[in-house]
């Protein structure tokens, strides 16, 4: 792994470099046993992060419902820019030097609790890939509609956490189907997110131009690149909808894209086994708004 | 910890003994970063494991799902051996010396893939308490109806993974509450499971014995510990139910317990607000039946 680690504890609440070579984790870190943490993915570019209020305030949610402690906004930023400093060269696809930033909290042992830690990986050639050449993606039914847990803090609505089990799973299923991603829908047959990122999508109208994504507060993971995108459009004039979102909008759209942090706005070019337009322009447009957010 | 760890990997499939003292577990493990792994836990007493082949079974079960491989009968159970071989004294409550086994399989990293380790500890004295003393205990809602998930292979139902950060939420709000677990129940109101364990009740009237426990096929997992006192009541002449259970007829029972491999038959005293009886000549039966299994 050409990575970079940063440990936060008692110790280094502004981080301490570890060697991500050797094991850094003990077999009762509850992070590890019961997946009882939460993360965030965030974007470097050109050694400087992206949206870094708007993770941490996202982080410090999750950790609310998490009951975890999270560092304070100077602690991370502060060991975010010393993994930045010590990082392998970024990946470029042509809009700089680019990092993922991960930052996780675990639980931690029984013993020592709660602690975190920074990684800070080039951005891989496979992430530029996708970018421009697309996913093809399948739609997967989520079961139960995750709007019936959102009114219960115990079940974590809206937390990301290390409990990551099923969209693992899913994003497996999706590749045994042939396919790059996995969507989850409702039993109602609503789009819901991708197993990893948000969906957005576009329509091109008689001159009106609106952006589309799955109702945010309906048991979906609020997403931060989401949010960047729809304010940039806002500010450019476009119309704004929060679904619901069928497959068929999904299908009827000019242009369809997973999008989330590191990876931005990856064009959908199949769904299940239909064709979905591909806009390059409008690709680039998005892509533009968050590339330098 | 006291703990003894048996790590088993290419180079070790029958296992070698790990120093649990240092950390074994690499930071982009994908048993941590994403909850990515399964696990069982089994009882030994007197230095011999318990139900063996069925957790092993349960085990390969859940690596079907997540698509994981397992070690074999034969390696997995030379690496328990090899554990309680070096284990502290196991801990004890009246019924020989107990210890927990911890089995526990993990994506791992993408570089080296999946691995195996075997955790075995004394079993503490607080476990010894809630057989004697039981617990309190408080329905939460699940949200949604987990027999919604069950016929969606890629929602892993029935697999017990890694990802257990709502189960562990759910009990630290029980604890919020004054209560020392967690009682998973459907929108209908039927009872689902514990946050770590199987509920079972028992019902005696006018002569005749009965135990009943939820629907196992819906969407909650099989209980081993469940299964096994099913076994022996069956061959003690009680009739066995397998719910619909509500919350009156947890209420209504002549005892309600907690079940699960390590700490076999936890009398519930408390539910909600409201007394449960309970009947220590019928804990000390169903405690038997598991004991020695």
């Amino acid at each position: 792994m050409t990575s970079t680690v940063v440990v936060l504890d008692a110790a280094h609440p502004g981080g301490v470099l570890a060697d991500p070579a050797v094991p850094l984790v003990r077999i009762d870190d509850q992070g590890l046993t019961r997946g009882d943490g939460i993360f965030e993915s965030l974007r470097a570019v050109d050694g400087r992060v992206q949206k870094f209020a708007v993770h941490h305030r996202r982080l410090s949610a999750s950790a609310r419902l998490a009951q975890l402690p999270v560092p304070s906004a100077q602690e991370l930023r502060q060991a975010v820019e010393l993994g930045l400093d010590h990082a392998a060269p970024g990946g470029d696809g042509g809009l700089g030097a680019e990092h993922s930033v991960k930052v996780v909290v675990s639980r931690g042992t029984p013993e020592a609790g709660p602690w975190s830690w920074v990684v800070v990986s080039p951005v891989p050639e496979s992430t530029f890939r996708q970018r421009r050449e697309g996913v093809s993606a399948v739609l997967l039914p989520r079961g139960h509609d995750p709007a019936q847990d959102a009114g219960y803090p115990w079940l974590l609505p809206g937390a990301k956490t290390l409990s990551y089990a099923i969209n693992m799973a899913a994003l497996r299923h999706a590749r045994s189907l042939g396919a790059d991603e996995a969507v989850f829908t409702a039993p109602d047959g609503r789009v819901l997110e991708g197993a990893t990122s948000s969906v957005v999508c576009a329509r091109v109208h008689e001159g009106v131009r609106t952006l589309v994504t799955p109702e945010p507060s309906h048991g979906i993971l609020p997403g931060t690149t989401q949010a960047t995108i729809f304010d940039a459009a806002r500010g450019d004039g476009w119309e704004l909808g929060h679904g619901p979102l069928q497959a068929a909008d999904l299908l009827a759209a000019d242009a369809v894209w997973l999008v989330s942090s590191v990876r931005l706005a990856v064009p959908v070019r199949r769904l299940d086994s239909r064709p979905l337009p591909v806009d390059p322009e409008l690709t680039r447009l998005v892509t533009g708004w968050v590339a330098r957010a």
